[in-house]
């Protein structure tokens, strides 16, 4: 017998990125950061007494709460700390989207959105991005037409890359009738010279929300540690209502403050792969690639129309050789593989290997 | 400007236990084990590379679930693993309450599940316990008629401390036409000789799911871990669908395959427990409180009808000391105490300050 609700028993499942066994597998398929965390991480964690986890943990992470206001240089009551960014997203969804309201989001984007709309029992309202990956013109007041008290976009873009800067999105913001989250999971990953920074708009739009997470930028994927940053209006009720009471154990509060006071550590991580990005990006160029300049820790390769395979068939063969990346079943993507951004020797075992694939000298 | 849900608009908050920033006081308020973890949970935590962090978690965490389907000699398809117990009643919620219908459960008993049915807009249909905490003699047929889906009862019962026996849970999983989730957040604490045991009736009652957790059995609650026990098709959903995609951290799932292997110690702590139980239930007496036998870690003490003190002024009187002990402001507990049973010189504590406050001499 089946007991789940409707919805649930009809809804597709999210699919997650295959996730090797092997440490001999080349993972360039869930844009983790290729760089270990820092060791001020690690000398935390070896000071830790699991004593202290006999008690319940502090049930808003106040002490971090107080270490992000302080980094962006805002309050306390504008930061609610999340069981890792997806589960910022659940909780918008649980407390802006009524179930059987709309849902808005742009596509292709995060696969995740429209699995937690499924589960809150929502209407996902779907809008296609253009060719260069920007906004429809129109996507605000498609987005109030049909009724979405919450819209998510990933910026910048998954899985293109590409960045909308402030401007745009504070259009937006003030164009919806409803919440805006900005999902910022690859921001840590932006070009510094475009000194792109949406935390100042908090203050100017009471139903923006920005997403932040410790899994990238801060390579702490395993730890599941992300943020949510808006206005008191948004922030109060999932940090008093929505949230489960407890929702992030002591150790990772205490490792997220640790990789937040090494944040310098960090930072050269990012530097480093914004420029192992653009050597790896030349070389996919060089191999027939057509590949935007990406503001994230990935690239988004197009297969040549001419080329001697397809995208699914290069996702196989590299697979074959240990080498995992991103293949979409999906009519927009079905060209083109997402690739995380390695070390530089990591991307030369890829790009070799792809050279061989395509049938061209290195 | 508002954006939540009417509903959460709404609705209440929970109230999680104080949680003192100051290890001066004693705590006997939130139910955690009086001794620490094992040592086994030490030596894993100290031989854990946070490099291991980059990556995202075994999304389902397996190897914890193959290790608890063993303790449990069931299948690793009737285990999920959970971020703490309180995310494993929030996923029964959502996975099988429609928004809109009904959600059954005690009165009294945990007030965490009004709060979860008022997020996912379900009715909470109560039934009252009886005089004895026994469940009322129509508690099914009432909760049919209610249609409820879900139906949570703590056993054994939190406040009271009693429990159902397996054939009283069974019978109540047969008539239920919905699920029946049996919170055995306390059961570790179950005296021995009873040989209770609900883990066989999975098996045969394809509507029972129960609720275990690491945060009071194991003394890790600071960590965040519990699971669900239920038959496939209960189980299947939530592990594939309605879970968060890495819902339990990489150090978490290890730490909680540590303390599984060294479960002697654990069953020591639980040893220790109940013969503390048992000398605080007499001294509790002693001082003119009435007190139930209990299975659990807490004791419900009834403060006498012609006592000098009300049970609130008995909780503010033992706050001024230093002592935390929980009060709910609740018609059917306002003249009682949950007290969280300590080590002996911590029962000491408390009760030498209980004969003060009452103006007995001890």
């Amino acid at each position: 017998m089946t007991f789940e609700r409707d919805n649930i028993r009809r809804m597709a499942a999210y699919q997650w990125g295959e996730q090797p066994g092997s440490e001999e597998v080349l993972k360039l398929n869930t844009n983790e950061n290729p760089y270990p965390p820092s060791p001020a991480v690690q000398d935390a964690l070896n000071a830790f007494s699991v004593e202290r986890l006999r008690r319940y943990p502090p049930p808003t992470a106040d002490r971090l709460r107080e270490r992000l206001a302080e980094l962006h240089e805002i309050s306390r009551d504008n930061v609610v700390v999340t069981n890792g960014g997806d589960e910022g997203l659940r909780l918008a969804m649980t407390t802006f989207v009524e179930p059987g309201s709309a849902f808005g989001m742009l596509e292709p984007s995060y696969s995740l959105y429209p699995v937690l709309a499924a589960i809150q029992g929502a209407r996902v309202v779907r809008a296609p991005l253009d060719d260069t990956w920007d906004l429809p013109r129109d996507f605000a007041h498609e987005m109030n037409e049909a009724g979405a008290n919450l819209t998510c976009v990933v910026n910048p873009h998954a899985p293109s890359g590409t960045l909308l800067d402030p401007e745009r999105i504070g259009r937006l913001a003030s164009d919806l009738h409803g919440v805006l989250l900005v999902d910022e999971a690859y921001v840590d990953f932006v070009d510094p010279a475009l000194r792109h920074d949406l935390v100042r708009m908090v203050d100017a739009f009471d139903n923006l929300l920005l997403l932040r997470t410790f899994s990238k930028g801060y390579s702490l994927a395993g730890l599941r540690l992300g943020y949510l940053l808006g206005s008191r209006n948004l922030i109060a009720p999932i940090v008093t209502k929505t949230r489960d009471s407890y929702n992030v154990d002591l150790i990772s509060q205490i490792l997220g403050e640790a990789a937040l006071a090494d944040r310098a550590y960090a930072e050269e991580t990012w530097q480093q792969v914004r420029s192992a990005r653009r050597v790896l990006r030349d070389r996919l160029l060089e191999l027939g690639f057509s590949v935007d300049i990406s503001q994230t820790n990935f690239l988004l390769a197009e297969v040549a129309l001419d080329a001697p395979r397809t995208a699914e068939q290069i996702y196989e063969a590299l697979k074959e050789e240990g080498i995992l990346v991103r293949y979409f079943h999906d009519p927009l993507l079905e060209d083109k593989l997402r690739i995380t951004v390695g070390t530089d020797a990591q991307n030369t075992r890829l790009t070799n290997a792809l050279a061989r694939i395509l049938g061209r000298l290195t």
